[in-house]
């Protein structure tokens, strides 16, 4: 870890616990409480792949973020970024070739009817048009979620986003996330089937009507959940026979994460909607909707979407960037082959330590339960100790489940099998000193 | 008109008929429909200040976008955008010296006790969390807005605007705008201020309570009502007493544009929300609710706002270029100054052209009514034949109004005297062949 870094910005390793609190103090005064990712703060000023510096020039290995897919400060996007904002920026009324080839180039990763799309500032602002769809279409309002969901930040998205933990209106129904230990035996698919079945029934009889299932592919926010593959299948089907719509939010699983292009193509489905966000602009802020040709003609008819910077050429230099990174330097393949290498090291330290007690996931979205090794019962504190020493040993993950004992591994499509090596070396030394 | 730039892209001023309309095609094709701002449209392919370039190399000058408010491709701001995206692109929960100094200083443009923010994607994102806060706050959900207004492309703002066709939920109310000739001889404050009462009567009668009065601070939707300075502060109190908050959006009006730094300083009143967008990073897709320290606190406490590109360093950088370059090149002066020059060239031009029935507005947020010169009758046809007049004559104007016979003119704030006196020639040479 010799890459110091010249910066005049004073970082919380430097400060004195004083000095913290009044920057701390400082920045409470004009943006409020921040749920910090760590505590303390981390301050990151630089990035740079998969890895992450503070202002004394401390490297870390970023396991953690989830928007710059394709590494931090990609120079391909910055440079798309850069040039694009020079020449042309603007509002998507008008013809513009480069919006165009991006709209071309992305539908033709989808499987049809999947063609049209919308473009939006933010994976927020696709799900909202795709709820705003659903219920436009179905005429229903009920939407169905699982439990430990986030899909947004809007209202309406916030609504459907159980894991904020907010109370859910009456027209949001929650199924428990497709998590084979919660099946007791049963086969997985129709299980989950099962209760959208049973849910949708719920919004029928109290005349809400079905609007949407609407899933993120990888579970992520729930704990992540990815197998077996194709266990989406009857729940989708499910959903349509109930007259609804099946919207698979990849703003998470999209452009490469799990191992395959989009989250969904792993269990064999097609679905109605498909909302993006985080990844598709590496940081960039952009999401979109990727829906069939009447849906579309639907919305439009209803009332057009506008938006001043969604849609721009801009956002679309960078989603091209993006694309061409994810071929250029094959990201999907590396996803597969990384997040092997990773599951692997990891079952080889479950083998060591009984405190490891599942490890699931797909390409690069991991999760890692922690438990206490006497009991076998999920220990939320063990995983928040494990990310605090793994940020003393400058590697960052986090912990997105609603009971919190599931760390989640994130990184960069790009990590090389040498920083997957050096994350297990870390990781088994922390699990080791574990209390 | 000599500045013509080499492209390899064929604009439609280059395409025969049969060319254009494959490209339509093939458009229509991955994107559906587009409500083109012009017809038939136009492919800009570069920006530079006021003016854009077609592919042909033709200048226009911009009388319309509302965006790039510092002008087409700032060098200052792109800079900060490439220089911020090449260090570091990251979500808002680090520490991060420039996402505070950024707040740090555009909270200091705002009036006490408007001292809070937080960063959203868009405008549209902006609006949606001040609803939600107003609703949390009141615990009202019903709002009043203009009969014109847009407020965003969520559903929840969509529900908010009239102006966008769609029918409106019970919850909605509207008033018609802040018209002086529809207050017949009334005092315009105290007219307006009744109509907010008597919605709040009927919110509160009907069980949906009253949350906000949400107001875009210039009514650029409604047809542009700015005069005479004062008038909102009745309507305001009015809101506060019936129990409701405040909303003043300004994303259209914000930073500048009617000639103060803020739309609301106009009325003399202080909001209790205020939301910005479009010009805040010039192009790059950000926006803001700017609130008083406990209402942030509320919000924080009924769940935090998470985005994974909102409040990012990137953001914070385009936005504080922003402002280096309205305090730089004195922007806001130079609205006033070349707002002026506009409107006194139009009162010249309305004395020889009776089609000019009326001229609007404050600083470079202008509209212009075109009626039937015999009866004075609106008419929203001229309006169209003179947008596609100036188009052919290379000058950019739109129309934004429910009747569509009002011309709205809001350049770039950089617009110069001589750019201004080159459109009121165009504009007068149009006006006398307009039939």
């Amino acid at each position: 870890m010799t890459d110091r870094i010249p910066s005049a910005v004073p970082g919380p390793g430097e400060l004195s616990e004083a000095e913290l609190a009044q920057r701390l103090q400082a920045r409470r005064q004009w943006l409020g409480d921040t749920d910090f990712a760590y505590d303390p703060p981390l301050e990151p000023v630089r990035g740079d792949g998969v890895y992450l510096f503070d202002s004394a020039g401390q490297r870390y290995l970023d396991m953690h973020s989830t928007v710059p897919s394709m590494g931090h400060g990609h120079p391909e996007v910055v440079s798309a970024i850069a040039a694009q904002a020079a020449t042309l920026n603007i509002h998507a009324r008008h013809l513009n070739n480069v919006v165009e080839a991006y709209a071309a180039r992305l539908l033709g990763l989808f499987p049809a009817p999947l063609g049209n799309l919308v473009m939006t500032c933010s994976g927020s602002e696709a799900n909202d048009l795709a709820l705003r769809l659903a219920r436009l279409v179905t005429g229903g309002k009920g939407i169905i979620v699982t439990s430990g969901a986030r899909h947004g930040s809007t209202a309406t998205t916030a609504e459907i986003s159980p894991g904020l933990g907010q109370p859910l209106p009456a027209h949001v129904r929650t199924i428990p996330p497709p998590d084979p230990s919660l099946a007791k035996g049963a086969a997985l698919g129709p299980w989950f089937a099962a209760r959208v079945r049973e849910e949708a029934n719920v919004l029928q009889k109290t005349g809400a009507g079905f609007a949407a299932l609407v899933l993120e592919s990888g579970f992520a926010f729930d704990g992540v959940f990815t197998d077996p593959p194709g266990f989406l299948t009857e729940a989708v089907s499910a959903a349509r026979q109930a007259g609804g719509l099946f919207i698979a939010d990849e703003v998470q699983t999209g452009f490469g994460r799990t191992g395959m292009f989009w989250g969904f193509s792993r269990h064999g489905v097609v679905p109605d909607v498909v909302t993006l966000g985080k990844p598709m602009g590496n940081g960039y802020p952009m999401g979109g909707v990727v829906m069939r040709a009447q849906h579309l003609a639907r919305l439009n008819a209803s009332a057009p979407y506008i938006s001043g910077c969604g849609g721009s050429p801009v956002a679309a230099a960078a989603g091209m960037a993006v694309l061409d990174v994810i071929e250029t330097e094959k990201l999907v393949r590396n996803a597969v082959r990384s997040g092997e290498a990773l599951r692997k090291g990891l079952r080889r330290l479950a083998r060591s330590f009984p405190r490891i007690a599942a490890i699931r996931g797909a390409g690069l979205l991991i999760a890692v339960d922690l438990v206490m090794p006497e009991t076998g019962a999920p220990d939320p504190g063990a995983a928040r100790r494990a990310i605090n020493a793994l940020q003393r040993n400058f590697v960052l993950v986090c912990s997105a489940t609603p009971c919190g004992h599931t760390l989640q591994l994130r990184p960069p499509l790009s990590i090389s099998a040498e920083q997957v090596a050096q994350f297990l070396e870390i990781f088994g030394g922390v699990l080791a000193t574990l209390e």
